[in-house]
């Protein structure tokens, strides 16, 4: 029967390629063996019930094999149909091209990114090693799963998995098991034509346990792979990785061949492929033998979760305030927060600091917050200081929950994405502004898949200063704002930075932070306004003459300018708009009443590149932005060099006034 | 001797950044006797003529070490003087914070994001590997030089020097030598928090010769570092990497503390580790027998450069034609193009196949055109076809021209970085428009040091189709242009394309070249106009009502809504818009003839973030483009539901001329 069911999945997958005319068959058919092995002898879920706060995790990171995803859901018992995999590819159905999350039941991340679904399996082992360390009693394992994870010889060559990779060995994340489909072949060739590294060496010396299994000479082994998986369970102080050698494409003409990677097999391939695996059934038709055999893993899964529903129970008696937050943590439930001390500042700081005292006011009440930077902390100061009461998550103190990242932006983004999806954590993770370059993809895909990541990205300017062009961002504020589901907070004060807190918090999609390395005002007028993205921070008596528009640092000037104005007898309003995305959102009239259409006299001023600031200055208005790099100097002089001062502002907005009067 | 030039450029370099009040003094402290062995023993360099081209590459990877290349630079005679080092980090100096490219003689590259470096260095020698197989004959090794690359735990730790050292092994590039200061030592404390791995092994998994050095006991032995060079150097198969134990901030009281990293070690640590080194001197003097020691490193560089060009004259008598291409590469001359044969498409076809026929083309008038792929060549169409002319670079043909950069987007940018640093090869390198992510600080660092790499991003919007949302650009367009220095270039048909390949070939800066999956037509109107950047492509009688402005495949839809308006008697004008950049830097006049102020309708259409579109628009005008994600589906299915059809833009045509009715 097993040989069986591991070809059905194989002609299903296939199929559902060949109607859809597009699709990656040279995974399925290869690594068929590895998902048929996983699913019946070792995946815990329960398909009644695929959010199961205790399943194991499976990430299929090289995505293109979704159709091998789309069928082993099938076939186990997920709410994926033959109908559903007939839709395959096509525009509104259950089975979109690569795996989405929150799209299709039992999808547990969005991949087709290379590498990223890697970094995203280190983040749940990581997330199951640190609840079940705050969780767990003796003899009740609430928190107890692992974490498998399917990748390609793409995923390995990709950056980002060799960071999150030397992570988790790092970190000993010893129920993190990755299936390496080995099958020595890409787009272009051969691996041997760039990529001649003895991958098994490199996870050795990244700390891994390293198990290879042999499915060229032997392709449908089962028991090959099931010993292989076993051992990899074992071994709980490292992860684990096996390397399957595998044939790509196998038992299609194309086996071992690039051109079955990307592309439907072809009527006739599929039809020589049906015939070496004996599969007389017609397409979609698969027969209730294999059904009945599948069922069997999804009952004992659906087993598993009632016991440990039973456990959880009992230990609900036995602790019932650690099961009580237990509770809280997996619903992501938030406390309520002392607003008036959040918002309270004695004295000036940068915003950096700001969300320091915010951030550590915070952690206290949020014990889900976990989070680090990428070896940045001094500077982005976004440690979670009672280190006594937080730690540090290490192999030694998994309960620890502030994290060395490591000097691997792009990892630690998609890692804190796997710790989100998994559940049971906020996590935030923190750089300098400019190297949110490094993790833009992973950030990008927060924002896909909607999950409430938070972003530190601190040093957010020209204010840089010393450090110059290469640490000073110009084009990451529009780069960042232009991401659909992307919020950009970039305060301009302390309060405006507790408000960006709790808009993060609050927030169903990913949030980031963009903060000053520098000192900033106070302002009388900011506050919980800045939660509406843009509001008056400081106003004019009657009908202003000119609007003066900024975010963040360029407040500073902005205000400064207006009594410069003032003392020419022009009116003007300031308008601080930390966060567009939110201001966007808010009703027509609360818009109008912050930018009135009627005055068209418009200064925009923010310290990054002006193609965020044309809706907002209309055709009248002026836009003070950085229409070149930066430069290394004193941060003061750089924005005298650069005109973000309260002189140029208020020529600007002279001018501005005299072009509406043309 | 030694010991003295080892201090001396330890206290310049500590005097340095003490003075600045702001600086990195741990790597030059540790690192300076592996200067110092590197620029006295090996390092070949004329500090008279510091670009000449067969000079050994130097890169300090670790660029926040800047102190310590200045003052590597000054001692060894470059253009830096001790009033440079005295600005250091000042506004407009020549020692800004991080070493910057084409702003201070004998700074090979800008460095400071970490990584970048390495893979810079792999690119460069690359680079020496590709003309000496292609120029070098018997007795004539006119390109015979290595590079050498300072790195610390950083730049490893970052994925891009994973891929990018995965590369050089793969490719056997043995004239790469790589000195890693191994400190154990980052922000967040010891390596250990958080960066287990065994480097070593993992440099051998990589196909690296692994030498080891111990300067932790021994510090100044500068007979371990030249031995070690020097084994090396005679490793011709294999890139070498040295491992040096050293300590961070060597000699000064914070020594192997992250405290010495990145802040000035203040006038009492100085002062101790003055007293450490018994250097007895007022800070920026030093005693001239220091400078007679490293004149003789200076004088070696001129003689062998002398020698050099002697060879290089008997070379070219003997091989004239060689030389004479030899001379043609490094001077970077382009060749006469035949416009009319690059402008000639019989057939419609998709940009990135037509781009794949002008390379073609150019491929074969300049032989300095050396690029390739992400693994995607069959899909971005790069590959320079006439492969027994042409070649792929391989250990066993360093002549070849085609490039397999593997799954590694990012070191690809940064390898093509150095490529074109080097000097003798024109760059282009390519993968999804949408995993130009992957490349983007790499991309950022080309347009901060204007050279002109040529990237090919195609499948370049939601035209992709069935890959879905990971696979379908948005905010991609506007995050690049909004990096200075970088253009732009989205044609909209096959001659548009041939125009892009010229811009990008004649340009002084970095070009992205954004290519369609699908098949566009071709326009009557179009042409070498593109080179404008904006331009009408058709045009109405007399006064436009409105005007339709687009890039790319959305003119498409715009040139047929054209003909829809026509059929209500409302005059349109369609503008083809392929490179902002190029047409804001058009005269007003000719500006003001595209899009007159004056016709305030207008729609402006483009399948991505609307940012890029508001400056265009103005106020009454319409944008069409994407709010949100992409979705899975047949390509034609995408552009209807996002509203990129003829019926859409025609209805917000109107809808913007009745605006500019109120």
């Amino acid at each position: 029967m097993k040989q069986t069911v591991i070809n059905a999945i194989r002609i299903l997958s296939a199929d559902t390629i060949e109607r859809a005319k597009s699709g990656h068959p040279g995974l399925p058919l290869g690594s068929a063996p590895i998902g048929y092995a996983l699913f019946q002898d070792f995946l815990k879920f329960n398909p009644k019930d695929p959010k199961w706060d205790d399943r194991d995790r499976f990430v299929l990171s090289a995505g293109h094999g979704s159709a091998l995803l789309y069928t082993l859901l099938h076939l186990y018992g997920f709410s994926v149909s033959i109908d559903d995999l007939k839709h395959f590819r096509k525009l509104g159905s259950k089975t979109p091209g690569h795996p989405e999350y929150g799209h299709t039941e039992g999808v547990e991340t969005t991949t087709g990114p290379l590498g990223q679904g890697v970094a995203n399996a280190v983040g749940m082992a990581m997330a199951e090693a640190h609840l079940a360390a705050r969780f767990n009693r003796e003899g009740y394992p609430v928190v107890d799963h692992f974490t498998y994870c399917l990748c390609g010889d793409g995923c390995l060559e990709e950056g980002i998995s060799y960071e999150a990779c030397s992570f988790a060995g790092a970190h000993g994340l010893g129920k993190l098991i990755l299936l390496y489909d080995d099958n020595e072949i890409t787009i272009e060739g051969n691996t041997s034509v760039t990529f001649r590294d003895d991958v098994a060496k490199r996870f050795e010396a990244q700390n891994w346990q390293v198990i290879k299994v042999d499915l060229v000479s032997k392709p449908d082994n089962v028991l090959l792979i099931t010993n292989a998986i076993r051992k990899a369970q074992r071994e709980t102080k490292r992860p684990s990785v096996i390397v399957f050698k595998t044939h790509i494409g196998y038992g299609s003409p194309l086996e071992n061949s690039p051109k079955c990677h990307g592309s439907p097999l072809g009527e006739e391939n599929l039809a020589a492929t049906r015939k070496k695996f004996g599969w007389e059934y017609p397409p979609f038709t698969i027969p209730e033998e294999v059904y009945s055999h599948t069922r069997k893993a999804a009952r004992r899964g659906a087993r598993r979760e009632r016991d440990w529903k039973t456990m959880l129970s009992e230990y609900t008696k036995k602790y019932p305030d650690l099961a009580a937050e237990y509770l809280k943590a997996m619903t992501g439930e938030l406390p309520e927060f002392d607003l008036e001390d959040l918002l309270t500042f004695e004295k000036p700081l940068s915003t950096r600091q700001a969300s320091s005292v915010v951030l550590n006011k915070i952690a206290r009440e949020l014990p889900t917050l976990m989070g680090g930077s990428a070896d940045l902390a001094p500077s982005t100061l976004t440690e979670m200081k009672e280190i006594e009461t937080f730690g540090v998550f290490s192999p030694e103190n998994y309960a620890g929950r502030n994290v060395h990242f490591g000097i691997r932006e792009h990892a630690m983004a998609a890692i804190s994405n796997g710790l989100c999806l998994h559940g049971g954590i906020r996590p935030y993770c923190a750089t300098f502004f400019v190297f949110s370059d490094y993790c833009k993809h992973a950030m990008r895909l927060s924002a896909l898949m909607k999950i409430p990541v938070i972003y530190v990205l601190t040093h957010d300017s020209i204010g840089v200063g010393e450090d110059g062009p290469t640490h000073e961002p110009v084009e990451q504020l529009v780069g960042l704002r232009a991401i659909p589901d992307m919020q950009i907070f970039r305060p301009a004060d302390g309060k405006e930075t507790a408000a960006a807190w709790l808009y993060a918090l609050k927030g169903q999609a990913p949030t980031a932070l963009v903060l000053s390395r520098q000192t900033l005002p106070n302002y009388a007028g900011s506050g919980l306004g800045a939660l509406k993205g843009g509001y008056v921070l400081e106003d004019c008596e009657g009908t202003p003459d000119v609007l003066l528009i900024a975010s963040g640092s360029e407040v500073e000037p902005c205000v400064a300018a207006k009594r410069l104005l003032e003392g020419e007898n022009i009116k003007a309003r300031v308008v601080s708009m930390p966060c567009m995305e939110a201001f966007e959102r808010q009703p027509d009239a609360y818009r109008e009443s912050v930018i009135p259409a009627s005055v068209k006299a418009r200064v925009c001023v923010e310290a990054g590149s002006p193609y965020s600031w044309y809706k907002y200055a209309g055709e009248k208005g002026e836009i003070v932005a950085m229409n070149s790099f930066g430069a290394s100097g004193p941060a003061p002089e750089l924005f005298v060099r650069f005109g973000f001062t309260a002189q140029n502002v208020a020529e600007k907005a002279k001018k501005s006034l005299n072009e509406t009067r043309v």
